[in-house]
């Protein structure tokens, strides 16, 4: 299948993707009257005497914004706003479909990060959670913290802690089938930008103890000095407790995992030979993994997972963008904190049983249901006992 | 029928009005893989080619932003953003019911209008079009205005140009009962605010020679000097071209036309009494009018028309924003111009033929199926004669 010219066909034929529809029947004076005036000013009565009555008589509750600026858009790079919209339209209809959440596109034209925050917190009212979309590093990190900080409501920023999210889920999993500890494991993970940094957060947080982080110019520690700054100096403190120096290739020797969030063909088969037993590798990179699943076999890589669903072991953010706004929805979480997070990872992986759980079958496929349910009770739950829920 | 009661339950029930929903599937990995990755990128590149490519393959030339800032919200007042969202959910699913159009509603959480028209700038690229709603007078005319000249969508402040069309769309209608000529007739607006500024320079726009416009302090003249400012000076100088002087009583005196765009009661009685022979009288204030259709008809006002749907002649603006859209964005119109809301008043007032109109029959009612479809032609071909189309 041609992929985008059936893209291009899709696109054109509905006029996009996403459309905006009532849930109340506006057919008679009645209906009118009731959904809106007179009847209308009552709930907005309600809500200007308490702010939490939006929670109860606007879609608020159930509706996020996907906000981008389009900066760094798939592999694209930065195609400015409008030419983001395809993706952003794209992630709406994901969260309607797999967690029926209503979420809408947000396309800022500005590379300002100030703009876009300023612009997030002004029409923050309208949303109940804001999941940031293909903007470029290190704004990213910043939007997100300062709108974390000033927002109430959950902010989420997908290519980091989604993709951090099944990339942990995908790790929990491979450890299963190959019995190993995970605070026993080394972990290489390739390509310290935005995903990168929050899967080592991520990683850390779920329990794994030794990680190093590499970046063009090869293992990062603080006294490498060449390109250790803003979030990498940040990385330094917390990877490579052991004070590793060396290339890639010297990080990858004896080591359980890679991860790779870099480019394609990163990872060398001599690089994979030099793996611990029972290596895992995670090649992220898309459409071109850092190593083909058929050359990480060859190479002696047991468990072998990848973004592209041609192959088993598919790491697909859907697997929990709709689930976890879903979640934090529904207890009015003010916050997505790294417990309701790992939550989330383990809900995934613990859809797959034992008996089914194998090499190849490590998470669950994109398309099966159960996902966006089990996530959101998990994420509920950890949004609960982390004391960020308000329901 | 207890609207109030009616439309908090039905509020709650639905947990608001509006869902943002596929209009393609996604149900199988192809499905996915040419809505979204892979195939997404397709789109996304031919919009970074050709902007003009989103109204293609996105869903922006169907999209209309509803924008607020809750300064003005139905009779309630400045009750902010968040309070502001029913009314906004209501004004979407209007849209989509009744033109077909998607509409989104965005509350902006500021009094500030260059945080708006900031706010408006950096998220037009998801939107073919803004209307305006519900922002207080005098900042709205700066809003519009600012945003008119920076964006190249068609800019519309409901709350003045929706009624100003279905306003002279009534009197248009009104006049043919009557037998006078648009030219001929002297009109008094009372309640020179953002409504009342745009009917009368509609009403001038569409024939009308002789306005006059009264606040609180009586007749616009520019010697007056009180409360003469901001757009009330312009106002003086397309008005009143006789020079009256005086209080609203002076004004009605043998005037064709009242128009009411101010407060319950506004219009005694007797000065009703006053009037020309065969008048016109439109109250539009909420729920109470300037004076109510049995009070108007007992002082011998022949034809009579309010905002409720109560009473016969409702000018309710559902009548036109949806055709209006409708229409601007089928040749995706850089502007919606007077030329093309004059167009759209015309259109609504023919829908009444001449067999069928009478003193209770001068426009359509809100739920005429004919109303969106008719002021959309009328909009899209205005728009094409007066060089604003773009299709």
């Amino acid at each position: 299948m041609d992929y985008y010219k059936a893209a291009l066909e899709l696109h054109e034929q509905h006029k996009g993707k996403i459309e905006v529809t009532a849930k109340v029947p506006v057919k008679t004076r009645d209906d009118l009257s009731a959904a809106y005036t007179p009847g209308v000013a009552e709930p907005c009565r309600e809500i200007a005497k308490d702010p939490a009555a939006a929670y109860t008589y606007t879609a608020k509750g159930n509706l996020v914004a996907v906000v981008t600026n389009g900066t760094a858009v798939l592999g694209l790079g930065d195609i400015g706003a409008a030419a983001a919209m395809p993706v952003m339209e794209g992630k709406a209809i994901l969260f309607k479909e797999f967690g029926g959440v209503d979420a809408f596109p947000i396309c800022l034209d500005t590379k300002d990060p100030e703009q876009v925050i300023e612009a997030v917190r002004l029409l923050a009212p309208t949303f109940g959670g804001v999941n940031l979309e293909d903007i470029s590093s290190p704004n990213c990190f910043y939007i997100e913290e300062t709108l974390e900080k000033e927002l109430d409501i959950p902010v989420f920023h997908d290519d980091q802690h989604g993709t951090a999210i099944v990339v942990t889920a995908a790790l929990l999993g491979a450890l299963r089938v190959v019995k190993k500890e995970i605070g026993a494991i080394r972990v290489v993970v390739n390509g310290p930008g935005a995903a990168g940094t929050a899967i080592i957060k991520m990683l850390l947080a779920a329990g794994v103890r030794d990680v190093i982080a590499c970046d063009e110019n090869g293992i990062l520690y603080k006294e490498r000095g060449v390109g250790i700054v803003d979030h990498k100096e940040m990385l330094c403190g917390i990877t490579n407790k052991s004070g590793m120096r060396g290339t890639l290739a010297d990080a990858v020797k004896g080591a359980d995992v890679f991860i790779g969030v870099s480019v394609g063909g990163a990872l060398k088969p001599e690089m994979a030979r030099t793996m611990a037993r029972d290596a895992i590798v995670f090649a992220m990179a898309n459409p071109v993994p850092e190593i083909t699943p058929e050359e990480a076999r060859a190479a002696g890589v047991r468990v072998m997972g990848t973004g592209r669903s041609d192959y088993p072991n598919q790491i697909n953010n859907v697997l929990a963008f709709p689930g976890v706004f879903k979640g934090a929805l529904s207890v009015r979480a003010r916050d997505i904190n790294s417990a309701m997070k790992v939550a989330a990872a383990h809900a995934i992986a613990d859809l797959v049983s034992d008996e089914e759980r194998n090499e190849d079958y490590i998470i669950p496929g994109a398309f099966d249901a159960r996902v966006a349910q089990a996530v959101a009770d998990a994420v509920a739950r950890a949004a609960r006992e982390s004391g960020v829920a308000r329901l």
